[in-house]
């Protein structure tokens, strides 16, 4: 029997996640470190048997690196990808930048813990005239005005993503399409809570490893059957 | 004023053209050469102060890669690209793998010039058991059968060009977007002869370099006012 099957991955470490510090929409780039988990969870894939007919990704270099390396690996670098601001990272305000260890001292490790892992609260906005501001981006010159954030909560960033998950990458599987994403820490907690209708506590637990693919399997209806994370290869798999 | 551009590049020096093989639809990387022809292009394009709106790419990997490495230099790598079959290498039937050099000595000049140049002559036809034939290609598995070359004239390649040119990339063009299109010797030959309207004496003629942007102006007719290699960039570009 063929089930249809999802992979999640969120990129390799990216240089930020390296020196602890907030990246949100800030577009930066992997670390050696990552490349290097990119390739392995390709290579992972590969071993698996895994081919696919269609590939997501966010408009954030980290994510899109981190799906070449593994298309390369898979050799499927001709596969369609659609990149979405939809399943960027959760913007993180004006905390973007700065040193996770150094806003604890700064704020306290509750606030941090609160802006970190909680549902609804906001970090702090970036200012108007800030040139990080999404508005100054060309990659995000059609969206509107009230798409683009100064900040989001994890809330936001979930009711970004349900119509491109819905409208988009449902549809796909549906269709029986073998569909990969490449995305963040957040984007795929997002994806996660909507397949799996976490609760608002499952998804404070909820954190994902960097540059490790996550498996779903669904039946029919694209009920989750089982999802796993892919390290060492099952040889029954 | 702004002008409508468009950007064509042939992919950088792939491992069979150092080998002097013919590739066609094989899918060969690029050589270091190869890699290092992309960068520069990439370069280059980034200091005459090109940005794109849209890519669009064949599905073979030594072109893929090629404006992979451009959008990296551009810091465009969200851009979004149409990946599609229509922009390949005419496909080369059963000349593909061979050595250049070896098959004039077997076919005599002659008929290899013929091969290679002319617009109408079709190379021998990969056999209906060759499991180099499209048809055993996943990345194909939505094409019809009356799709799949088993070889091709220029004149074949030209017309299966034709409809993704005008349904496609054209309007893109119309609409103002700026676009790059990275591809093959012979697909960027019969882009050029839409736009130029070449004579098969023009056609045959020209020759494209690996890895060296072709630059476009149109006036708003996307009549072609000028047209030029990107190479030492002119300072008042």
């Amino acid at each position: 029997m063929t089930l249809n099957k999802l992979v999640l991955i969120r990129h390799g470490e990216s240089k930020w996640n390296n020196e602890n510090r907030f990246t949100g929409w800030t577009d930066i780039d992997l670390s050696d470190q990552g490349r290097i988990e990119a390739k392995n969870a390709g290579q992972l894939l590969k071993q698996a048997g895994f081919i696919f007919d269609f590939a997501y990704t966010s408009v954030l270099k980290r994510a899109i690196h981190t799906l070449w390396y593994i298309l390369d690996e898979l050799d499927q670098a001709w596969l369609p990808v659609e990149k979405s601001w939809r399943l960027n990272e959760r913007h993180y305000g004006a905390l973007q930048g700065l040193n996770k260890k150094k806003i604890t001292v700064e704020y306290g490790e509750e606030q941090v813990q609160q802006w970190r892992r909680s549902l609804n609260i906001t970090p702090p906005e970036l200012s108007d005239n800030d040139k990080r501001l999404p508005i100054y981006d060309i990659r995000y010159a059609k969206l509107s005005l009230d798409q683009l954030p100064k900040a989001e909560s994890l809330a936001m960033t979930i009711n970004r993503i349900i119509p491109y998950w819905k409208g988009e990458i449902l549809p796909r599987i549906n269709n029986g399409e073998r569909v990969i994403i490449a995305a963040h820490g957040n984007s795929i907690r997002a994806i996660i809570t909507l397949l799996d209708q976490l609760s608002e506590n499952e998804l404070i637990q909820l954190n994902i490893p960097t540059g490790v693919p996550i498996i779903y399997e669904f039946n029919s209806q694209i009920k989750t059957i089982k999802h796993y994370y892919l390290s060492i290869v099952n040889k029954d798999y």
